[in-house]
C-alpha cells in the first residue's frame, strides 16, 4: 500500500505492507483524511516525531472482529488507550498515561491507503453525512470538548479569538450550543466562516476585561496575553491552541482577577457526530483543496500557505 | 496621630491628622497589624505605592453610625467596593472595578494609629480570640478562599509548593478541611508549621503528575513550572502567589493535560474566622517578632529577613 513517511523535515510516499489488525482492532481502508496543522509541526520535527502521521480520517472497515463493522463507513478516536488504567475507567481514555495517538505518538496514522484501529475506537458514520464533511469530526469533537469542560449557558457572550480551522470550528460549534460569539482573528473571510454574530478583523481594538469566557485559538503568545487581558475577573480563559516553546505572561492579572485558565485538546466523537449530521456546522467551505496520497508532500505545502484552511488527502 | 509612610523605596513615620470618617464609616483605633510581603513589596515601589500601607489588623471601634460596634474589637475586609456594580450585587466586591484597597490602593492602611473602614466591610472578633491571632484573619481568608474556588472533597490528596507565611496557612486551612496535605518547601522548621501529613524539604524529589490539586504559594517563577509539572491531566493547579515580572511557560502540558490553573486572592473572612476561633489552625507559632509603630523601619527590615515569618506592628 501507499503511506506517507515523514522524516527529517521531509514528506515521502511510500510502499509499505499493510498493517497488521491484532485482536480487537479493524483494518480501515481511508477514503480520506484532513491535514491539521499539528501534522505541519510533525513535519518539522517537533516531537521527534517519524513515520506516518494523519488523525482526521474517514475509511471504511475492511476487517473486523465484530463482522457487523465490515463495509461500514467510520472515522475514529485518536487516542488509544490501555483500558485498565483509572483514567480508562473514569472514560478518560484520552488521558491514559500509557495511550498512544494515530499519527501522532508510536501508531501510524491515516495518511496511508490502510491503517487500524481499535473497534471501540470506530465511530459509524451517518448515511447521511458526506465523507468529505465527516473528516472534519475530530477537530470539531476538539472544539465540542470546550462544552465538556466549562459550563456556558445558552445565550452566553464568548469571545473567540483566532480564525484558523480550529477557532472556526469552535465559533461554530459554540454558536451551535446557543452562545452569542463574539469572533477576533485576522481576515475577514476566514471570519466569515465562523459564523459568529460579529466579528472583528485585524486592527480592531480588543476590549479590556470584558468577557466571561475566553476562547484562545490563536497559537501565539500574544494572543494568549490578550486573550488574559480581554477576560473579566472570576472569568473562564479556555486555551486551546498549543504555543511552541515558553510563552512570556504576567501572572498578576490572572490572580488579582482570579481568572481561571483551562487547557483543553481532544473531545468525544459523539457531540461532533451530531453537530455534523444535523447540518448545525458548515465545514464543507472550509475545504480548500484535495490531493491524492501520492502528491501528499504537494498537500502538505498547500496545507501550510497563509490563508488555506483544510486540505484533504485521498487514496489514489 | 503617628502613621508608616512609605516613598521611594523608605519606611518613615509621620504624625499626621486623625482621617475623616465618611457616612457609613467606622474610625478604627489599632490594636496590632501584620506586616505582609505585600507591604514589602509596596515598599520596593510595586503599584507605584506612596502612602499608609497596612492590610491585616485588629482594631476597636472609637466612632461609627451604629452606636453598638463602638468599642468592638474588630478586623475588617480590605477591599472598599462601590457596592452598585454587577460584582458587588453578586457579593464580589473583592472584584468590584471601582474599589479601594486598604493600604494598597487609595485607601489609608492600618499602618497607623487609626483607619477608617465601612461598617459593612467589619467582622467583630470573638471574645475568646486573641487581637494577635485575629490578625491572621485576613491572610488565612486569602487560605480559605481556594475552598471557595476549588472543590475538595475530605480526604483528597492535595500538594501545597511553598513554606512561606501562605503555603503554610493554605497548608493549615486545607487540612482543618480534611485534605491530606503534602507540602513541599524549603525548611523543615517552617514545614512544620504547615502541620501536614507529610512533608519534603529542600532537594527532595518532586513527583510528576502525581496530584488532582496542586496549591501554589512559592512566589517563584519556577515554582509554577514545578506546579504545572506535579498536575494530573485534568487536575487543577491553584495560583495563590503572584510572581513580579512575566513567567516564562511551557503551555503544552497545560492543553495536553487538559490542566485547570485557577488565580485566587483574597477570600471571605467567615470561613477564616471560624478556623481561627475554633482553634483549628495554630497561628501565634508565626509571629516571629513585634514592633512598635514609631520602629516600623525596624519591622519592615524584619519581615523582610530570611526564615522571619509574621511581624506585628502595635501602637505606641
Amino acid at each position: 500500500m501507499l503511506a506517507v513517511h515523514l522524516e527529517n523535515g521531509g514528506v515521502a510516499v511510500r510502499r509499505r505492507a499493510l498493517p497488521k489488525r491484532k485482536p480487537g482492532y479493524a483494518l480501515i481502508r481511508m477514503l480520506a483524511a484532513g491535514v491539521c496543522n499539528t501534522d505541519l509541526e510533525l513535519r518539522k520535527g517537533y516531537y521527534g516525531f517519524r513515520g506516518t502521521p494523519g488523525h482526521e480520517f474517514v475509511g471504511q472497515v475492511a476487517e473486523a472482529d465484530t463482522s457487523a463493522l465490515v463495509g461500514k463507513r467510520v472515522s475514529g478516536e485518536i487516542n488509544i488507550a490501555c483500558g485498565a488504567c483509572e483514567f480508562c475507567a473514569r472514560g478518560l481514555g484520552r488521558h491514559c498515561p500509557r495511550r498512544t495517538v494515530l499519527g501522532i505518538v508510536k501508531h501510524p496514522g491515516a495518511f496511508a491507503e490502510y491503517l487500524t484501529l481499535p473497534e471501540s475506537n470506530l465511530h459509524v458514520i451517518p448515511a447521511g453525512l458526506s465523507t468529505e464533511e465527516a473528516v472534519f469530526v475530530e477537530p470539531l469533537a476538539a472544539a465540542c470538548e470546550i462544552l465538556d469542560q466549562v459550563k456556558i449557558a445558552r445565550g452566553a457572550r464568548v469571545a473567540v479569538l483566532g480564525d484558523g480551522k480550529l477557532g472556526i470550528l469552535i465559533a461554530q460549534a459554540l454558536g451551535a450550543h446557543g452562545a452569542e460569539i463574539i469572533h477576533y482573528g485576522r481576515h475577514k473571510s476566514k471570519l466569515a466562516l465562523g459564523g459568529a454574530a460579529r466579528t472583528y478583523a485585524a486592527g480592531a481594538k480588543l476590549p479590556s476585561m470584558a468577557f466571561d469566557t475566553v476562547i484562545e485559538a490563536t497559537g501565539s503568545p500574544e494572543g494568549l496575553r490578550q486573550a488574559v487581558a480581554m477576560t473579566r475577573p472570576r472569568g473562564t480563559l479556555v486555551m486551546k491552541s498549543t504555543v511552541h516553546g515558553p510563552v512570556s505572561l504576567d501572572t498578576a492579572p490572572i490572580i488579582v482577577h482570579e481568572i481561571a485558565l483551562v487547557g483543553s485538546r481532544c473531545g468525544r466523537f459523539e457531540p461532533a457526530l451530531r453537530l455534523l449530521n444535523a447540518g448545525k456546522v458548515n465545514v464543507a467551505a472550509m475545504i480548500h483543496d484535495t490531493f491524492r496520497l501520492r502528491e501528499a508532500p504537494r498537500a502538505f505545502d498547500r496545507a501550510a500557505e497563509r490563508g488555506v484552511l483544510k486540505v484533504l488527502l485521498t487514496p489514489d
